[in-house]
């Protein structure tokens, strides 16, 4: 049982108050890493875990990672600070350095990383292929991460690697065909960079429509660095979710909301490359379902702390806390079209973060501070030993 | 020791490379808290800590917060972040609370918070009073202060109590008369809020004239909330510091180049008041001394993470990576006018941060991640034992 617990937010309207289901004054009684009861205090099970007043939600839902790389980009990141404009073109430098990468130490990053995850109150992860880029390479990172989580997805079509320049149709038919088949075993979801520079809407339609014949499910990046035509791709084709949604137009935001498509927006990566956020305000209010993930990455993004995204989505993309904590809940799930995960209710899964503080405000009204106490249970399999660096 | 060090930031240009000092695979030798030595791997000490190729850099000098308070208001900032804005009126809820607590459980809260000032890296704290605004009030936070630092502020002219509403003038000769001989014993500077809703420039320089007289070192806080006198007073007064420096003219910046007087930006409040950023770049450029500091509080800025400053100096103060360590190493030392801390070299205090990432470049490119893996020794008394509770 973990008891004296100042907030309990289960996201079951049923269970609380508001659209969160918050209960006051809770405990959890859990039971073989199931919930059992949730109510008011009173002791039932052997082992306790005092909360000490703290506020518990359920554990994260991020729906958007590349945790599968070597070939980390500070560099870059300080150009680009100083400057240069972004372009995903350093997602080749991270290519190169993964597929010279032996299966030990990719799996050994993946691990720390997914230490960091858990450490951060996430506690389902997607994560994707993408910097393998041949038919080798992405299966050996899909089958990484296929070890460690059941949301793996096929990301072939991140950007046209090198040896494929100026023949980015040959690549899309290699994307489709053997690399397809190869990592088919591994993943759940297919995915495509759909925006100028990556692939365009053709290519990506192929990519997707392979994948769907595969029967994996879609998913999609787009409009991260203009309006394009890969929402509409993405609700056209069905997509769980399409991710960035940096640049929304008033069409684009009427076929999501009458579409099972959610947006997720990724403020990080927003933040780290100096981009606009996107306007969230505008897109819920237009009745479209919403998700924010990390979109832990070495080049746009190398954060996996969640509570920094809620921060920036109460303060820079004008969403209220509680949206928030929606959107990293119930809306990671809903990408991942996942309804067991990103709620507390008795007969759903124990996995949850507990705050270092009284109350959910506290993610955003304490920004950068590492707020999460404790991670309890989680959907992946969390490496037990190893280091804990960084790098 | 501490050696298998990637990288170590001394501050000190003779030591290594750049205005940093950065010494690549070094190792530090530390007795009774001291450097001893700096240089290449080497064995010479007992005890050896293996830094694991992490980056090592000197402590943080965070010389702006104010840890002793009773009253979170995260309730006022999520109005805030709803369309409120901020003039500081808050103040008096904290402070209405502050007077009503405990020396115990200000104690209590102070411990804990200075625990996760610890956390996040900093080794030098300055703490300010001014949520008590009474003789016996400030007496009491300052000499709280005083157990933990030896950077204690009085900061009695915060803001003017409900009491005095309307005797500002009244509540000014207060300050620097029977509050200032109160906090004498437990005070090294004195500092005041200039600003429009708070103290205009005739009661500032009365402050600061008293504490001058007192003995003190003179501190301010100032263009905050938009143009105003403060940065000439506090560059005429000789003040170490001005703080906040959201607004500042070109005639401002002409006067700090011409000074000793630091600038000290507070980013994080700039973030949770949904302020613009100050123009650092600009600031620099023209030959001010800058540093930037947490400015850790209950209702404007409710962060201890100078990780997540630095994060915000980078991306949207336009600093580089190297101009924000400087200004949160070196610059908050200068603005506390200490020249021990905020560098290592030998014979100085061995107080550090070690990252837990390979390069300093890491605390921007990693944002919201908490990155710090040791901090080893601190200017301050860390109380050892209590609970970890953050709220």
């Amino acid at each position: 049982m973990i008891d004296n617990i100042s907030e309990l937010i289960t996201n079951v309207p049923e269970l609380g108050a508001g659209s969160l289901g918050i209960v006051d004054d809770a405990s959890v009684v859990v039971e073989n890493g199931k919930v059992v009861a949730i109510g008011p205090a009173g002791a039932l099970a052997d082992q306790r875990l005092d909360a000490g007043g703290r506020c518990v939600l359920p554990g994260f839902v991020d729906s958007h990672t590349h945790l599968v790389f070597a070939g980390e980009r500070a560099e870059e990141f300080t150009r680009r600070m100083a400057g240069e404009p972004y372009d995903g073109g350093g997602i080749r430098v991270t290519t190169e350095a993964t597929r010279a990468a032996s299966r030990q130490a990719l799996r050994a990053s993946l691990h720390r990383r997914l230490r960091e995850v858990h450490r951060a109150g996430t506690t389902t992860v997607e994560i994707k292929s993408g910097y393998g880029l041949s038919v080798e390479s992405e299966a050996l990172i899909t089958s990484l991460a296929g070890e460690v989580t059941a949301e793996t997805t096929f990301l072939g079509a991140h950007v046209v690697p090198s040896e494929y320049r100026g023949r980015a149709d040959d690549y899309t038919a290699l994307v489709c065909g053997p690399m397809l088949e190869s990592v088919r075993p591994h993943a759940r979801w297919i995915d495509v960079f759909c925006e100028t520079g990556a692939f365009n809407v053709d290519q990506s339609r192929a990519v997707l429509e392979a994948g769907r014949n595969a029967g994996l499910g879609l998913r999609l990046h787009a409009n991260q660095l203009d309006h394009g035509p890969g929402v509409r791709l993405g609700v056209e084709m069905g997509c769980a979710s399409v991710d960035h949604c940096t640049y929304l137009s008033d069409d684009d935001l009427e076929m999501l909301a009458a579409s099972d498509t959610v947006a997720t927006f990724l403020p990080a990566a927003d933040f780290s490359t100096r981009q606009p956020y996107p306007d969230a305000r505008r897109a819920i209010d237009a009745g479209v379902q919403v998700a924010i993930a990390s979109n832990c990455n070495p080049g746009s993004s190398y954060t996996t702390s969640i509570s920094f995204c809620i921060a920036l989505a109460v303060r820079d993309m004008r969403m209220t806390i509680d949206e928030a904590i929606a959107a990293v809940t119930t809306g990671g799930a809903a990408a991942l079209r996942r309804s067991d995960v990103g709620r507390l209710s008795p007969g759903g899964p124990a996995h949850l973060a507990i705050l270092d503080a009284p109350s959910r405000h506290h993610l955003a009204y304490r920004p950068g501070v590492p707020l999460i106490w404790r991670t309890v249970g989680a959907d992946y399999r969390l490496p037990s030993t190893g280091d804990r660096g960084g790098g």
